[in-house]
């Protein structure tokens, strides 16, 4: 490649919105109309391969500042979303696209399964010759993609998974029985282990963690509850919507039998599993008070529940991604690295698109402790600077008469 | 009465914490301190008329300032809370404990049931010849209590519920397809009501809501929904925990047989109605993208969205209740008026026990849209001043290319 790469650029959203997602795109709006060498128009897909393949594209370059710094600000997709796999004719439609519209920079905010579609495309326009570069800038806040030390939207609805879990603790202190939230994560456990944040004193819930990354036992379980609830009278558990039993099939899927494009299954938008697990308690422990709350679709649209880092992230990585498009060509997902140290430092770095695409990650040994439902010191210094600041619970002293 | 009343006050909590009922608390402390010629110690009950009567007392003379301070600012109950009505013999013990600890003012913060409770210790303490002044002090995120013009701990809730809507309305903007939110709000529609200021643009959900206050019809349900749908490609729906049928049976009991001390069927802490009625949407229309998310305990306990002007009314009430109490003995709930005119002021005004006990008031029918599934202008107008500011949601112009 001699000659200056020159195009016109698209940019498109996928899978779950989240808190930071918009933050990304203004970043990288942004950042593409600091880029007028390389790139011309700014362009945006509605619900993101979808949109392509209808054409229904939006002129970004038009957008104000002033709307962009709105939209960075608020939460879900504001070009919308899609869960949507390309299959190899719809390919063929969106490199067409593609050429029609002289796009030479396309990047894709998303998950795994984003990736993966940033690579379809990527390995379809090298198929037929034309010249694209292929970014995925990473998004999600169940925080499972791989090459990531974690991902732009996890620290902002793990802050509101911990201040949920703060309200729903001090609620249960007030009126005591077994409470238990369920939590986003499919295949990790990172945002229900985020619950454990919660824990400002003694006695603090959660009391039991339960993740994907460890077979649940309805037996075990129940063991647990009784247990805490013997000592403390109360207990509250987080559980991720993802468990699954011995034999990997994920408890939730029981009651449920919607699939998406990518052979996902539904597990949020239902109260089911929390109900579930409710009943087992209810019925042999005989404890009375026994609620389950899902925390569903709160956790990634509530507004003004962001991680300053968080946010301050989700630009960078697609400022980044935009910036090393236009210098270095090629296709890639900008992954975010810890550095080692007792300080808090990321770098973003290039990795090959098939190298976070599929495959999700789960949760390291080192963050669950052996006893499988609950997590580790080494956690708490994980994700603590990812989220920042919580609320302080007041409590009285209580000195009795 | 000749001499002047002295003796100590004691305070207690009861029925489903909210985000203010600490300030409430707090308020009543602060201003006891400064009635020292009346009140002398200021005791609080651990779990309302259950710690009364197992002597289960705490010095709150001795919390300090800023412990007070940071427990005023923290959903939940402080001394714990209670759902139960007291016996007679339970009255005799709870009363012979005041004896005990020479208690002259006694305050409980609650809503009807509470309410309930502070007049039957009340007669019971006349029966006796026991001077007793008993203050009810309101508190309900239900919004329900007969005489107020609204119950400290609605305009907070009211707030993580239109908060909430926002985030989840732009979150099915992204995603298109019918979610329902399931609201509290037990024989009130109030709460759900307050979702609908979520609309800041033409298009914006709510746009339908469902209260306990109309009768519900599942097949209306479906045809309006598939209406909106059909109309937007998408449809968010909130309701009330406490529809009922035709008949006046709650939907939500057909699930449930949970019953608390009060009566009262447990509708908070399961997502049985929502996925029940997500899976009749599912089944007659044939919508793929169905999703229901159950607000539950969230809505009175989520750390940091409060009303300032509620948390303000909550220590306001409170303070006036220990003001009347010492000055004009007797026994009272304090009720919130609005006063009429353009600009929102309140008075407080002191109402007969009875007057708010037992029975509860439901939305007026000026709230409530002909067509049942709505609200009216005249509701916004009432709510507004409540809930105060709320997040405002940046949007795309998106122009077409």
């Amino acid at each position: 490649m001699t000659a200056r790469l020159k195009g016109n650029m698209l940019i498109a959203q996928s899978g779950g919105p989240s808190m930071v997602i918009n933050r990304s795109l203004v970043g990288a709006i942004l950042e593409a109309k600091a880029q007028k060498s390389s790139i011309g128009k700014i362009y945006g897909a509605l619900h993101g391969v979808q949109g392509i393949m209808q054409g229904k594209l939006v002129d970004l370059g038009r957008e104000s500042v002033r709307t962009l710094r709105a939209v960075a600000g608020t939460p879900s997709a504001a070009l919308g979303s899609v869960r949507k796999k390309p299959k190899p004719e719809e390919c063929v439609t969106i490199l067409q696209m593609m050429k029609n519209y002289d796009i030479r920079f396309f990047f894709y905010i998303g998950g795994n399964d984003s990736a993966e579609t940033a690579s379809i495309i990527d390995e379809e326009a090298r198929k037929s010759n034309y010249e694209l570069c292929c970014y995925h800038i990473p998004k999600t806040i169940d925080n499972d993609l791989r090459e990531n030390d974690h991902t732009p939207g996890y620290g902002s609805a793990a802050k509101f998974v911990a201040c949920a879990m703060l309200g729903l603790d001090a609620d249960n202190r007030s009126l005591p029985g077994v409470h238990i939230s369920v939590i986003m994560g499919r295949h990790a456990g990172f945002l229900t282990a985020a619950s454990a944040l919660a824990r400002q004193n003694e006695g603090d819930g959660p009391h039991l963690l339960y993740f994907p990354e460890r077979p649940f036992d309805m037996e075990a379980f129940i063991n647990d509850v009784e247990s805490v609830y013997k000592k403390l009278g109360r207990c509250m558990v987080a559980v991720s919507e993802g468990i699954i039993d011995k034999d990997g099939t994920p408890i939730a899927t029981k009651f449920t039998k919607e699939v998406d494009a990518h052979g996902n299954v539904q597990l949020s938008g239902t109260g089911a599993l929390g109900d579930l697990l409710a009943a087992q308690i209810r019925e042999k422990t005989g404890i009375s008070r026994v609620r389950a709350d899902t925390f569903g679709y709160l956790q990634r649209s509530f507004p003004g529940v962001v991680s300053e880092v968080d946010a301050m992230e989700a630009e960078k990585v697609a400022r980044i991604a935009v910036r090393t498009a236009v210098k270095k060509y090629g296709s890639a997902s900008i992954a975010i690295k810890r550095e080692k140290g007792k300080k808090y430092r990321v770098v973003y770095e290039s990795v090959p698109l098939s190298a976070v695409a599929k495959e999700t990650r789960h949760m390291p040994d080192e963050f669950i402790a052996p006893s499988a439902n609950d997590i580790t010191p080494a956690f708490l210094d994980y994700i603590k600077p990812l989220v920042g600041k919580l609320p302080v619970m007041g409590r009285l002293k209580g000195i009795r008469v």
